[in-house]
């Protein structure tokens, strides 16, 4: 899809679809006829399907066929079973510039050396295996499991960064559109226009969200323990507080808030 | 915003707001000269407000105030730490009918029956624990820390089970709904109109959600190991198989169906 | 789509797409070859693509291929231009039952009935003309001519009695979810089951729509001159008035409202 | 809402509220007390509430505030009623850049100019006047008639700019979106975060809606009768086309993508 978005008249050929290397014995022995190595082949049966990229490893067919299957522990590659990770946790910190996790540890890092680095570590923790059943686009449903340490980490530090640099109704409107564009990038969408005009949306969403988060990796568990905006916070001590209503906030406003909220209610009966 | 809904004529009564008991202080002198007993109070501070019900229970206040503050771990009163949970998993397996979990190992039970019982067993696998910091109706962020082992591992459960029953586009549907649903609720418009026409919505999608799911349970992890249906599975290995076109999946239609779906994206170009 | 969702094992035959009928020229040469009788041919060119039922009928194709160009006024078949409807207005009155129009002018009619009877009244006055270019679900944009005299009648009154009998929130929880709606009957989905669990939504949002609404239909023009209902009004006199504050909505509410839902704003700064 | 968006510690003074001004009487008596002069009072009655900026006027109260009785043709003050509007069409074609309309017939206007200029033209063929029960932020009904003679001619005219220039996806994002950036301009969130962030989404969506709109103005009617772009049609004549298929759209693939799409239709039987 991208291929045709980027180049309208370009010619895909799809060797599945469109030669005779329609199943995974034909493409293993035409590998093999060819002197092309593959990786992972299994004794009397073909290999998982795998695709890897710095974001994730994914493992699709064989006996992963079977969705009542516990997937075996020699499926992964990324990461240890929770229970052969460490047993001491692992605490990190992870900064924050307009949405971006930009330094692990307070060590400034590009993207990619990020990713790879929280792939390395939140693997060594046992982070960030799934075992899904997914819907694919072209309509059938499909058992993957995925290997994703690093976006596991990513996306539970990045909430902990929102959730007291995003406006609530900011950040209630990116969670209603969030199904949408992770439909638009499951389905082959990402240079849609689409898919662009939403991203201005959520790019100019991330302009506060800066900051520090602090997690507790252990034992597959991602733990958030602290997070602090020195420029962007919107949480108020003095506006929250349950000890006193010296505060900011008046308690008496809430009666005519709630009373007015509530009308529509009450007239319905 | 619940009672003016069922009684629109009701008098709240709100002591905060409305008596001069407005801070935690001055509840807990009220306390003391009263004679009402106080749980978890502790010395030279007042205690977290808590409230709880057989979903959650939930801490604010004192300390959690600072949002980079780790909770203590006496904070906890449901489950224990991780780390101090069993060396050892446990596998559970849950029934669900209608989209409503039925039975624990095979033994039916109520929904409270079942909801206490997964607060036990979660609870001592180190599950349910979570601290964020939310976006309160009245307008502030407030840091508040949540119990929820039974709610935690339903969660899990049921989106394994509707992950082979539930159409992909009820799905999606459902996905784009789950925040509004959930605001709805958290909000306090459970008796409102609008919840209760969504309600009807999510009850007919739930209608071919049956089937069990195994769930293995280790320290604060909840990890699906398996799904099944006997009535309504939409998962067919014969359709999905990647080990030969003999299915019933016709690999040629795809051409179509991505030229189709790319011919908007090839003419803007 | 629809054919497939009720017997998916059906065979569709497109001629079109499967045999040589493959051009509007060959269909018409193909149909004079079998005495098959074609309405509305034109002479040196092919007949607009119809399609018509009790709703709707549309035109497409020949000189309406060139959307900058107005549709020549022999295209309409089911209204006249605004210009030649009738100089006097005519009032009509329209009952609702749960939603559903079930009488005009105080005579009760069937669906059907009722949407026949609208079509020649709305004809005769010149309403339901659109002309648009729409997306097809195959990926192209294509222009359309459409009379819908009935359904616009429909469409105006519809939300008119809902405007006083539906609540606000569901109201808007309907708004936000229409034009989905609309998308899966336009691409095919009508016994889909993201339809089917969305009808239950939108029919129960409909048991409050009971009442009359007045139209004058002049020249093209829907007007809606007034909507009561003598069970279900939301609409309160008593409440909305601007005559005094002697109703039961207190504006002294409002300063608490305002304030606690600026309070997320204010602190932005 | 907006004066606290954008000065937090502004001092709001809101008489009605707060003073005893709290009905129309009390009003007038003071405007008549200060010689401040009031236009368009009624003898008996007090005026209906007004309020009129560029874009509409509106009239609430009074005898309006039954929803069954018509508003007297005396109401209105932008435009004539369709009857007495000219019977004779008026042509007219607007020019649009990235969305917003900027010439009038071939005139270049600025946004104010042009506005003005359609509301003269619109209200002079009796264009644009809405009878509608809204639904308050503060949680009543209430009965509201206005006139918006230019809005109603750009909004019409937008669209159909849009329906040759703007992607189908885009448009549908657009539309399931519209609702909500209504609701937040209503409830008077204009200089809130999520207007502002959805607004980036909005202007990246109209970077194509470049071209001229021909309508036509008539007793009431805003009829499109044609739209062009030289820059960035995405209506294709050669793709469209119902003549043959020798165009770029090959119906054989229609099969594929019929099949696939309905794969999940087929399989829940």
């Amino acid at each position: 899809m991208g291929a045709y978005a980027l180049k309208p008249d370009i010619r895909v050929i799809a060797p599945w679809r469109e030669w005779d290397l329609d199943s995974r014995q034909k493409l293993l022995a035409y590998a093999e006829r060819h002197g092309i190595p593959i990786e992972a082949k299994r004794a009397g049966s073909s290999p998982y399907s795998m695709d890897a990229n710095l974001l994730h490893i994914s493992y699709e067919g064989g006996d992963l066929e079977d969705p009542w299957q516990e997937p075996d522990e020699t499926v992964w590659r990324w990461s240890v079973a929770p229970e052969n990770a460490p047993d001491e946790p692992e605490i990190i910190e992870l900064d924050f510039e307009n949405g971006d996790a930009c330094a692990l540890n307070g060590v400034a890092m590009s993207p990619a050396q990020l990713l790879k680095a929280l792939n390395e570590t939140g693997g060594r923790h046992g982070i960030g295996r799934t075992d899904i059943v997914e819907n694919r686009y072209v309509g059938m449903k499909s058992r993957g499991c995925y290997e994703t340490p690093g976006g596991t980490i990513l996306l539970r530090a990045h909430r902990a960064m929102e959730s007291i640099t995003l406006d609530r109704e900011l950040a209630h409107m990116k969670d209603d559109l969030m199904p949408r564009y992770a439909r638009m990038i499951y389905n082959g969408y990402w240079w849609s226009p689409e898919r662009m005009s939403l991203q201005k949306l959520i790019d100019d969403s991330q302009a506060t969200v800066n900051g520090r988060v602090r997690l507790k990796l252990y034992k597959g568990n991602v733990i958030v323990c602290g997070r602090k905006s020195e420029t962007d916070s919107l949480f108020s001590q003095d506006v929250a507080t349950f000890e006193s209503d010296t505060g900011s906030y008046d308690q008496k406003d809430a009666e005519g808030f709630i009373k007015l909220n509530a009308l529509r209610l009450r007239m319905r009966n």
